[in-house]
């Protein structure tokens, strides 16, 4: 019997973030059949991290391994190369220089893995499992503490010649504008549209309308959270904060649109717990800066993955994607 | 005999601008065989413009028909729409509203018809027979009276899910900036980069320094060619005039490699004649607004085409492109 038994295929996933990591065993549906995390930071040094992890899975796929078949693992890691299979100098992680992961994993686990972005994960996650089902064009981008971002052009991901193609966060969306506090770049989107962004932006404002709610809060509590808690009371400052935001966020998107033409922009990530107050001026500012013919097409929407499982989805989509 | 015989293959390929339209056949290594050209401006009807293509072009096909077999039809237009083989309100040409442009093509010629917007045939003809061969990402862009592109990842074009992707002359490069005098967007990089923005930019730095050279000509004389005369004569104003469009325009094209990532950027048209004037501010600022991972990669150079034959090499090259 040599057709392959779909149900019995799984995929290990892996999203490396600089803090915690989250692993997943994932079937063809999507479904997390068990997961469990470790510290990423706990481990200086790489193998010291993938022997730690593998102590975690193994029990894992020992228990489902009876009946299961393991395809291969996919991880998601920041200033991860897709060619290569490398994370290439990644400012968050602990290890440094450019690590051969994907050779090390497979040396460990014996299975074959994939590495790429966090974004271009939950960008395959989105398409295999999320609300870009079906979709062959369309931009993935993430409002966490920074801007990523995943490109699926022609129902693949857009890698570009290195394996870096897809920082759309560093893209430049005021010329001289806010000055990165990691990059030194002036003026880009992630400057402006990432939970860092955002509270360097309230901070600025609660500092120029001494009457805004937000002045009601220490330096250090202020944030995207409590500039949502304040603008939910209908504070207009903070209101504004989130409309500034979502302006900068849709001036971006039109110069994406008019790029790629995608048929969707998924938002993925903490910020867009902010709702309409970020999604409504972003949709505003995108379609006044886009051309007649691409008006009105694009569907601007969150994602619908489950937060907690999205990394884990979008990692593991990386084995089937293949 | 079932093998096909490559040398007698030949394709046509037709360039259709908003003045002239030019023709020729094309074979596999990209040697135009025959050409020549019919005004566009001159049919109201676009069945009277294809009956008078088929009379300039069919008497061609005889001379080389008995020894070559002809694959197809490619055109390059405006506003021309791959999936759909239609031409879509082009505010550039004389025929209105969606035009059925690759049907009404195979019903006069007997031949199946491809088309595609000007920049992107522009950049399939780099791809198969010009300083693009062997690349697999790159991006092209056409700086002439406006500034067109077509950008290819993963070895093809990017069509976006409704034909219309890559309108990168319409991307803002300077929110808030100047008006574009036919979309009504205010700073895109068509308005600094194309032959018109620099006319315009020209015009106002005259105004304010008039001790500049460009101050000899009259009015309607200023444009590219007349700012490049003052230049190569050392007018300070004239060669701050290209430094600004080359800034621009590298501010662009940084965003453009943190989208795609390309190996290189092709640049093509009119306005590159001025050299580097234009190319080394564009580099300039390319690199500088580039994440670190990013610089020092991309190739930055103007197109080897011969600009007579290119628009009709492009165009002849979607039909091998399939």
């Amino acid at each position: 019997m040599s057709l392959i038994d779909l149900s019995k295929q799984v995929a290990l996933g892996v999203d490396i973030g600089g803090t915690n990591t989250k692993f997943g065993i994932v079937n063809h549906r999507g479904e997390v059949l068990d997961k469990g995390n470790l510290r990423t930071d706990a481990y200086d040094k790489v193998e010291d991290f993938i022997d730690a992890l593998y102590e975690h899975v193994h029990p894992m796929m020992e228990k489902h391994g009876t009946e299961k078949h393991f395809d291969g693992i996919g991880v998601g890691a920041p200033n991860a190369n897709y060619y290569k299979g490398t994370i290439e100098l990644a400012p968050n992680l602990p290890w440094k220089g450019v690590i051969p992961f994907a050779e090390l994993m497979k040396a460990k686990f014996g299975l074959p893995c994939t590495v790429t972005n966090d974004a271009n994960a939950a960008a395959l996650g989105e398409m295999l499992f999320g609300a870009a089902r079906g979709m062959k064009d369309f931009i993935m981008i993430t409002l966490g503490t920074g801007v990523g971002s995943g490109i699926i052009a022609n129902g693949s991901l857009i890698y570009g010649h290195d394996g870096f193609a897809g920082e759309l966060g560093h893209t430049i969306v005021k010329p001289g504008g806010r000055k990165h506090w990691s990059t030194g770049s002036e003026g880009s989107l992630e400057a402006y549209a990432s939970a860092t962004g955002i509270t360097i932006t309230a901070k600025k404002m609660r500092a120029e309308f001494p009457e805004s709610m937000l002045n009601q809060y220490p330096e250090d509590a202020i944030n995207s959270k409590t500039v949502y808690e304040c603008a939910i009371k209908e504070d207009p400052i903070a209101i504004e904060v989130f409309r500034y935001t979502g302006q900068k966020l849709g001036e971006a998107l039109a110069n994406f649109v008019m790029f790629s033409s995608p048929e969707a922009i998924l938002l993925f990530g903490g910020v867009i717990k902010a709702g309409d107050f970020i999604l409504k001026p972003a949709k505003l500012h995108m379609e006044r800066n886009l051309l007649p013919i691409f008006r009105n097409k694009v569907k601007l929407v969150f994602s619908e993955l489950d937060e907690a499982d999205a990394a884990i989805l979008g990692a593991s989509a990386l084995v089937w994607e293949k």
